[in-house]
């Protein structure tokens, strides 16, 4: 070992022991007469001293050839520190030199191994070995480890086994689209890459493993979206016998060891909205509880008065943002603006003003009265020094715009604090949702969602009124896990291909196999799924995933340090026996 | 949840109370007035008990409905058995069945469900969700999820941090056929799977993570052998500041405590040998140690006596076979047989009787005597009663050869008990081996092992005499694991690459992101991986390892139960932009 110990670990009991440490040079002072140098590694740093008196001439010599991120090991005597630091661990000692190696000396770095970096992104992708090496970034790591280490002590504490499945199976067109492998041995196929352990998972319960999990690699073949991976890593559950009340204690218990465990955070009982309310009272089915400012339909209450876009409305909607009576015009114009935008699209935003001396003020007073508004704010829950906002439109796109200005309004009140977490459990999800553009249903979650037994008649009359044994967890407003009750029979399995456009052979030929499994004592199942990056970042507090995955990809999906994907060589084409087409 | 217990748990304590159980029904035995039903789950058997004379007649009716592996749920009440079964921890007690509900009927299985199964292996994978169902095969699956928790523990345990590495990556022609993934996104371009996280791993280490670990899937594109599979697992492991040394002693460590904690073994400290004296000794790099027979080298006592045969061998090697002296006629005939055969491929097989009399019978009697004979057994440690088998000819070649001769008659003898474990750590690998066939050096490891520090200067001198740091964990004669020291400094990189004929650009276009990052501040560093399938078959006492892998791909690399790999849709094609050439 060329240490005896680490840079974290020496204290004042240490004072007098001779010991090595090795680590990178973080800093070196050179005060003339005295050498300070401060030594890196994972657990800490510790402060090095050489001092020209006594210090040996060819170890001086050494230490002002060290340049910034030089490798060295450090032999020599502890001793108590003069001027103590206590900002770090190691701060009431120091190393008193004796010998000095350097194990490899460093080039300047492209950018600044500190908190406050000044590497831009594209140059912190290619150098990501040196983004790792800050603190911020290795923390984040940290978590992500932690996080994984109690994922697994709660599942293995609740009977769970851990099973890994295949990576490389079989192509299929429902869902995202797939990465494939084309198969040397079997020219002319392929497999695919996993979006998702799901027939493999529910095949074990078939086969009587009662409950499963994997912490696992997947992957989807998608447009990048901002913080979206080609490969991403999930927390992939099954359990059978059981309903989906089992499932939501079950992974409720989860997550609220996890706060408990990694961020020492006592998390109440998760609450519960449907779907349908989430869309009501939120535009979303993600919605953001850490703060209220809930929609208030005012449709009925507005419309007959005269003004046009209201009474042409489907849906008319506010929201009130408190204490924002005093937005000046400006502001409101600027927010309009902001609404307008194509991403958003709003046709433009209704504003009433509660005045703090107690009247009303609108952008629509050529239509209502003051008891009108008066009426509004009631229903708003307004109060003197509030801003109502509403929006009118057709319901759906309404609800979505309204969505983004909760949201943007929660952001400029301070109400989205990353340090604080709200759960929510979001149920009743429709089973099904009618894709005008390719002219068929498609399955909201999965096709191998169960609907409700109770809807399960509107299956012959109504399939977009059929509910899904469905549900998501919601942190803070992003979705962080999703699961259902699962299908275990054999006729409302080929059903719902059926519905979902399939025929009998196609069906058959994809996903035969599951089907046959349930003719064989197919238990009754459920499961869910955590994205177990997003999950991370949540808990770190941050609102990318990047930095909680040790070597991301880009939005074209190319890992800058490795320079992938890359070309190949024409002979391994040819054993593979594809060519490209450009 | 459609039980209160599972049919593991019941014990004498339970009688009196109202349960449910869910489970599949193993067996019915209806004896007419009662129906006797077992019911298991993971967790165990539980018997169920229905009386004509009490239990409700539809009750009954729908007993006598069940099948094989029918899913139900049987709810009434435990009582005391009068007939107890031992042999089940449930044993003591039975349910008296109030209700019960059909979850789930089921088709006769293709196969039987018990230990002795009447399905052949074809059979078997297909229906693998079936074969799942066998103790036995849960069992490994049981012990492999036993494995990776104490794996963790261990690694956790020592400050390792579980890292994930990318799947994605970049194909590298040294080594061996990587499976690739073409990319939509990068229209001509592919990624690589990984077959191994390699310099994965080392940038961790330039990163100062310090201590890796990762339980991870591998990829191979190779002609599956038998035992092969094109994805597998491994324990992937790297350390920084440490020396040779300390990665044998801490992954001794892991090992030691997986027969401890898994099999409650406690192995003894791992012996060493050379890969010389491995070779010397064994004739292989992995020799099983779980008995002697060791090579014995005769060819000095040997040559001269004009026996063409060994004159003209450049080795001639012994081992003694304890006891066999009463070996017939036939029997040896037919071991020389075996010898004989092409995956062998030895020209023929000397023997040496050491009879019970004292006396001393050889198949070269023409041209040794006696007292020749005697010096052979004296050399080999064989007493009266033993027999002496002999090969001659080139070194590698007559080495495989005995390697092969060794084995089979430690089988023979019964010395390969696969509940005992020996294992091993060979070490001082050659850096290279030279490849005829393509007329150029290999790297024996990979191209990032350190030579020895003593054997550089062999590195202008002599390619095939350098030693590396590399080290295999054998365990019964298996390789469960290898690694080795790793170069550090972009010189000495660079100089390997130029040794293994890359030219510059090729290097730099290949690893030089690895290259680079060791002029940032490398760490020595070293590292190891054990092949989890492996480990885990070893641990169950298999041959196998594809039993211990939920759902493995046969020697085509198909997975006969999803039917992968498949033709893809020619639109997928096209958006990828590649065409297969058939």
């Amino acid at each position: 070992m060329l240490r005896t110990h680490t840079c974290g670990e020496l204290r004042i009991s240490d004072v007098n022991k001779t010991v090595s440490l090795s680590g990178w040079v973080q800093v070196v002072r050179d005060k003339g007469g005295i050498i300070y140098i401060d030594l890196r590694d994972r657990y800490g740093i510790t402060q090095l001293i050489l001092n020209e008196s006594t210090t040996d001439a060819n170890v001086i010599a050494t230490a002002r050839t060290l340049g910034r991120e030089f490798v060295v090991q450090a032999t020599g005597e502890v001793v108590e520190r003069v001027s103590k630091n206590d900002k770090i661990g190691t701060g009431d000692v120091e190393l008193k030199v004796t010998a000095l190696e350097i194990l490899n000396p460093a080039k300047l770095p492209p950018f600044m191994i500190q908190d406050d970096t000044d590497g831009g992104d594209d140059i912190r992708m290619k150098y990501r070995y040196l983004d790792l090496r800050r603190n911020a970034v290795r923390q984040n790591l940290q978590l992500r480890h932690k996080m994984a280490q109690q994922t697994r002590i709660f599942m293995d504490g609740n009977d769970f086994i851990e099973v890994e499945t295949p990576v490389l199976i079989k192509s299929t067109p429902e869902g995202a689209r797939d990465f494939v492998v084309p198969s040397r041995m079997n020219p002319g196929e392929f497999y695919a890459l996993p979006q998702s352990p799901q027939t493999f998972k529910q095949l074990l319960m078939v086969s009587g493993f009662d409950r499963y999990y994997q912490i696992v690699k997947c992957f989807r073949d998608e447009d990048l979206r901002a913080d979206r991976q080609p490969e991403f890593t999930q927390i992939d559950c099954e359990m059978s016998f059981v309903e989906q009340e089992d499932i939501l204690k079950m992974f409720e218990g989860l997550v609220r060891h996890l706060f408990k465990t990694v961020k020492n955070i006592d998390m109440p009982e998760v609450p519960r909205m449907t779907y349908a309310d989430a869309m009501r009272l939120y535009g979303s089915d993600k919605p953001d509880t850490r703060f209220g400012m809930e929609f208030v339909e005012l449709t009925d209450a507005v419309q007959g008065k005269g003004f046009q876009v209201f009474d042409a409305a489907e849906l008319v909607v506010a929201i009130n943002a408190k204490g924002c009576a005093e937005y000046t015009r400006k502001q409101i114009d600027e927010l309009t603006e902001w609404m307008k935008r194509p991403q958003i699209g709003a046709k433009g935003l209704i504003y009433v003003r509660y005045n703090p001396d107690g009247t009303l003020k609108s952008s629509v007073d050529k239509f209502y009265s003051e008891e009108d508004l008066k009426v509004w704010a009631e229903r708003c829950g307004a109060e003197k020094g509030d801003l109502i906002l509403v929006l009118s439109g057709e319901t759906a796109k309404t609800r979505k715009q309204m969505n983004e200005l909760r949201l943007e309004m929660g952001s400029r009140l301070g109400l989205r604090n990353p340090n604080e977490f709200k759960a929510l459990w979001v149920l009743d999800f429709p089973l099904l949702e009618y894709s005008e553009e390719e002219n068929r249903w498609f399955a909201m979650h999965h096709p191998f969602t169960s609907p409700k037994p109770e809807d399960i008649p509107l299956l012959e009359t109504d399939l977009g009124a059929v509910r899904a044994n469905a549900y998501d967890m919601v942190i803070n407003g992003t979705e962080v896990g999703g699961g259902s009750v699962r299908i275990f029979q054999r006729p409302l399995q080929q059903k719902m291909f059926e519905i979902l456009g399939f025929s009998e052979e196609e069906a058959k030929k994809q996903f035969g196999f599951l089907m046959d499994a349930f003719e064989y004592g197919a238990p009754p199942h459920a499961g869910i799924a955590f994205g177990f990056d997003r999950l991370c970042s949540i808990f770190g507090g941050a609102d990318s995933i990047r930095d909680f995955i040790a070597f991301p990809k880009n939005n074209s999906g190319r890992d800058m340090m490795i320079d992938s994907p890359s070309t190949i060589d024409a002979k391994q084409m040819d054993e593979l026996k594809i060519k490209t087409v450009l």
